[in-house]
């Protein structure tokens, strides 16, 4: 059986990190806070005392970092994953990162001599303790495929992309869509409410129809109330919107709905709801 | 028991008036097109020679017409509802028509002392069949009461709006949020492809996630295809964006998002596209 | 010599008449105030009592009136010009009005036996007082020539376009030309403000290139002034843009532009700034 | 009297060179190829063989290079101007080049011991021969003083506009404010020609009313023949609308026309325009 390492025991990694345990794997833990290893270990994994101990004493680490300074630190910094990566050890990391983050491990692993996968997920606390997240993999094949049956307990849904950066593309994509997505919902609320319309009725149909989606069902009682707690931050949204629109560019693509969408998330950051969940769009819409 | 007419027989009258029957009601039909009405009388329904005649014997009358002029004719013509619609009996128009027409109707059969009701439905000749639509009602709420047990065989929603309008006024609301997410989902999978994404891939994904539904699950594969046979006409859906935003203009509500999205529909019609479906939009944005 | 009428001694009416009296003409006025009259009486006009005896009396008869109901009742009122045409007298209607009321203006003159132009004009009370309007007409091709002396000494520039109602439809396409400039005006003198620059260094660039125009000219203090006296009403310059975006609808022209920019004066009228100077876009824009 | 230098020698800078001779100034000029500078010679110029024998025997230097790469290495490579400019000597840099070009060699020049303003200029080669170009400079303040008579020379209007970056801001946006303009007005031309009205008219109306500008009346012909030969690439105009809209994304200011016209300029790209003139996006409008 491959030995497993797990860096980063966060929000999202302390239960995947669980999981892999529950479901028998042996695994290897480190946290920058060690405190937070101890219910891991509880459960049976091994705890060391640096990203290069993990690395050098597992086949395959995965690393879920709150940031990519946090996951620069993990790989290049003194004890990192570099230091202790070699012989075609893999490690697969899950932590959302930007382009040239991504690139710069990918490439460092590499000439490591270690094998690289990047894995950003889609999903949030309760699908990361539940095992059902989405993720989105890409870069070197044979570690994806030797590494199916671990993330087969952390996620419900795997995909194998292609090179590096093409995980980092399709959560664009994905994002991008969304973003429309929220911005047209919220207009057609608004509408209806402006025409007299009953908004839970609104919702009932909605929600009953061929455009029923687990967003609509979520974030439309939020609208109604008027109270958007953060669950996924608006300027984060706007940020990607942004980035989907300049790849449209690079890609010779026009993008005129997502293009008004961004500009409509950018006021809703000028008005200061940055912060506040993307839902909150609707209160430059509404 | 009430007494139930239903008039007009064609791919959606024809199986409603069935379920209708199925259920045990005493149901009286009429069809321009006689012939039509043989299965339903098979079936235990009374057939009867004009419209006047089932709403002079019917309690409650229902209409399921093709267009607004078909509407219009069974209510003003020769031999019409309004001719035998008198002492509180009901007629409810299931046909999707425009405001005007509605309206027309609406005060006419009040005025010879009937209860008139709008319901257009949200659903085409599956739901139909499966008495599985969704009905948006507005006008007499006594009748929409009386006639709950009945619609509660046509449909597995039904909603009441308030004044007559308001149906049609919520048909606009979604079909904008559905023209919205129309485009943003054309523009999402035109960038994955050109980033060289695979589509079926972007599908998976989607379907797994937050933003499932059942538009995207359907349009999908004929996005990849290139093959958009008509299920909602590209050029149904402009107009519904037009008065969309037209209603935005009257009710002092902007509506950037919508308003992109009809241009992008308007430019789809102009390019020869109004008679496909209106996921063909696909076509000028990918 | 030809006989010409004036009907309407508005703001612009009055120095328009005045125009023509003292370039020799003989005119005839009437004004529904007739204490207007006088100070055009004193050039040397002939007034009279009503609408009818001005067109009975004159070969062409000019009309400049505050809205349509003044045009329409002017026609068709008692002692309306409809009563007083006949025997291929002319009516050179100078108002701005809808398509609507132009056409049936129209028609009824003609019917009467008489000839019809529409000339809506774009200038306001200093180009009327200096006799340099741009006139925009259509209908009559003969009575546009029979014309030409006159209208030379009210404007510096006149246009014939063809059948009735192409004079309003070239308003539209100006007007819609208009706002998008002054959307993109807006947008560029916020983006310079916030990006540091001094917006006064932004008008000289704009007046020395390629860009420079009468209406940033006068329009540019107006924005760094925050002050927006009204010259031409917000609420009319989004009225013209819904207008212009319809006409696209109907032509299948696609306005990516002009939809936005008439979604951004829908916002400007909904945050209260109607009836601002259209240049009062830039309140919700910078 | 200050000694002046002037480096490259290209359509642009070959008439600049010769206005400052003519006026009597003492100029030194160089030319990557040297031949380019036979005719100034003539008109008086001593030639020397390198930018840094230009900076080290000038009081003042300007440069017109052909893009960054180019006035990166005058600057920075072999011979270069840094190894020449000291002692408080200055660098004027005319050239258009993106932010990051000017700041490297701001800082260099600055770091060598001599002063620099960015100045890039609004006009092409006619200005440049009648010396009424539009300069937009931004950096040492006492540099821009003691270069004034000869900025006099070279345009018609010189603005001094902050630290160095400024410059480049302002042109972005005129661009952006171009873009947006030229997007309305080919909207409008399509509308009119849909609409049955003659383009010449519009053009006509145009030019005599409170819109007229230059631009309407260069680009009009250009957008009726349907025949677009580059002065200002559309590529460039794109490029330029993308970084008008990221720098509104990272100064807070939604632009909700400028990205519509960003999407509609690349549109035009991704339809094989990008090398015509930026009027050329009329072929996806109209």
């Amino acid at each position: 059986m491959p030995k497993y390492g797990f860096i980063g025991l966060g929000i999202m990694g302390s239960p995947m990190a669980a999981n892999l345990i529950k479901a028998g794997f042996d695994v290897t833990v480190w946290n920058r806070t060690p405190g937070k290893c101890a219910p891991l270990v509880a459960l049976g994994a091994r705890q060391v005392e640096s990203p290069r101990q993990v690395a050098e004493s597992c086949d395959i680490t995965f690393a879920m970092l709150a940031d990519p300074a946090a996951a620069h630190a993990a790989s290049f910094g003194p004890e990192g994953v570099l230091e202790g990566i070699s012989d075609g050890r893999g490690y697969i990391d899950m932590s959302t990162v930007d382009d040239a983050t991504s690139c710069a491990i990918a490439a460092a692993i590499v000439k490591a001599g270690g094998r690289f996968l990047e894995a950003p997920v889609f999903g949030t606390k309760k699908p990361a303790e539940d095992g059902t997240l989405i993720i989105l993999t890409a870069g070197d094949q044979s570690l994806y495929d030797e590494a199916a049956a671990a993330l087969d307990k952390l996620g419900k849904l795997r995909l194998y992309l292609g090179a590096v950066g093409q995980g980092a593309r399709m959560k664009l994509v994905l994002n991008m869509i969304m973003g429309g997505m929220m911005t047209a919902f919220c207009e057609g609320m608004a509408l209806g409410q402006k025409g007299g319309l009953d908004c839970s009725q609104i919702l009932a149909v909605l929600d009953a129809g061929p455009l029923a989606n687990p967003m609509f069902k979520g974030k439309g009682p939020m609208l109604m109330a008027g109270n958007f707690p953060t669950s996924f931050p608006l300027k984060h949204m706007q940020k990607d919107l942004r980035l989907a629109v300049a790849l449209g560019d690079k890609l010779g693509q026009p993008l005129h709905s997502a293009a008004m969408a961004n500009e409509t998330f950018k006021r809703a950051c000028a008005a200061g709801h940055a912060d506040e969940d993307f839902s909150a769009v609707y209160r430059v819409i509404g």
